[in-house]
């Protein structure tokens, strides 16, 4: 076993090249997994305040103090943006969380997800039950691989949404954030279907957004809408979210058309309400700072 | 001069008992100020990537790479949810940022701001010359002292406006968090005026939001709503607002009456428009997320 990339004895600190000069460390109650896969390194920690916490080559992808906002604003931005969502693909998201939401929706019938490293599927069933139950939907089909190759073999317009829960632009993700694949994904997609991808942090990473609205702009001819939401635990405390949708049906983002609070029966294998998602807080995740806004909504200013 | 309160070397490391088990560190380039006023400990350095920043006791006031977004919407988020604003009073905010928000509106005769420690005023006019220009405005009177005992003095309903932009409720403000000094604020205030003070993160201190809440309740008999933002460099990334309004015309805090960003003479001394605040976000920060909704407005679930 490695030691802890840390600067605070007893302390886990993340520190990265994409947000140099500054570092966010969490105290370490236990080291319970330490590994490298073929792909990355997986650490997983028990911290004293935030949970459980799993950590790829370094970045942390998860705590189970506020996973919830991630998981459940990732899912539900793209997902009640349509009616009666069947089909979906998950990229990524081998912790399960995103499974978990996705299973909140009575009119689901396949849950496709390709997740490149199966030691984060299988790290994610030994210590993180709440995230990894999202496995266990009949729904699910498992596929371990490379995301690009996937989608590459999919038959055009097959879902109704694919959901990109990729880790940042350096390491296994980085063909994720490429046209190439933006390409693929507006293939798989039905008419007036529907992808929301991990897009960064408006307060840290403005260009990669910038490139990705950019190469968005050219393949989806439908609505382009970016979103954000608070994660204390990402760096600079936000996530953004790319939402596109194929040329089709209109597609108003910003305007949810189900209300997943409505019945219980939506509560699916989480065993709850959404902690985080309603749809109030689905139309004000469009709203952008100023300095956000006159970058990616130029022609609104 | 005092080492500082760092675990990684050449870092300033952000650790207080109000977050445990977490901290959030800037690199230093160079450590500009360091003394102990009469109140509190008073840190001022260069950053790597984040500017100036502002420390007192241990915790970060402010950078400049994010300080408009705190400054922006504590200000404008109560003065552009009533009409015409003449008279406001500023609680804390010796940096003289919300000072420089409060001076672009054309409608202000009379700007008071009430600081209890000298040194961050000073401070401010030496390092942090776009936040200090606030006090260029020939409409502010500064007052240097305590603020309750300065809301004591004040003629009952002078003020459309109080903002309390106050440190944690440990040191020197924790009078500002109880229920005399909101009483004092509501009887400065005119009927139907609007108090807004910085009222913490709810993903770190719901316990102490619900206690505010509560207070505001039994005081202000006019409109309450919790609103918040994202500021990177504040513990969660999250920043809350409490804002009330006495009984008397109705305020409806969620629905902005004025558009700061409509003409330029808005711009006043900061010299361009809001880099944060617009209308749109306004409305947005009212938006809380489900687990926050159920503690705060249980009436609407």
């Amino acid at each position: 076993m490695e030691s802890i990339p840390s600067v605070i004895p007893g302390w886990f600190s993340e520190m990265s090249p994409m947000w140099p000069g500054e570092a966010h460390s969490l105290k370490i109650e236990k080291v319970l997994y330490q590994e490298k896969s073929e792909y990355q390194s997986v650490l997983v920690f028990q911290s004293s305040t935030y949970g459980k916490v799993l950590v790829l080559d370094g970045v942390i992808q998860l705590t189970e103090r506020d996973e919830c906002a991630y998981q459940e604003m990732i899912s539900h931005l793209p997902l009640c943006s349509i009616q009666n969502p069947r089909k979906v693909l998950v990229i990524g998201g081998g912790d399960g969380g995103v499974l978990r939401e996705v299973s909140r929706y009575p009119s689901m019938e396949q849950i496709d997800i390709c997740e490149i490293d199966k030691m984060v599927v299988d790290v994610s069933k030994q210590f993180f039950p709440a995230l990894a139950i999202g496995f266990e939907d009949p729904r699910v089909n498992l596929h371990i691989g490379d995301g690009t190759a996937f989608l590459k073999s999919v038959t055009e317009g097959t879902y109704d949404a694919i959901i990109v829960d990729s880790s940042d632009p350096i390491g296994p993700a980085q063909e994720l954030f490429k046209k190439p694949f933006f390409e693929s994904v507006g293939r798989a997609l039905r008419p007036g279907g529907v992808v929301c991808t991990q897009a960064e942090s408006i307060w840290l990473h403005m260009h990669i957004i910038e490139d990705i609205v950019n190469v968005c702009r050219q393949i989806f001819k439908g609505s382009i809408n970016y979103a954000w939401t608070t994660v204390p635990t990402y760096p600079s405390g936000v996530m953004g979210f790319m939402l596109c949708s194929t040329e089709g049906p209109f597609v108003d983002f910003q305007r949810p058309v189900y209300n997943i609070e409505e019945n219980t029966e939506n509560f699916g294998n989480s065993k709850g309400p959404p902690r985080f998602y309603n749809s109030e807080i689905h139309s004000a995740a469009f709203c952008l700072p100023s300095f956000a806004k006159r970058v990616l909504q130029p022609e609104i200013n």
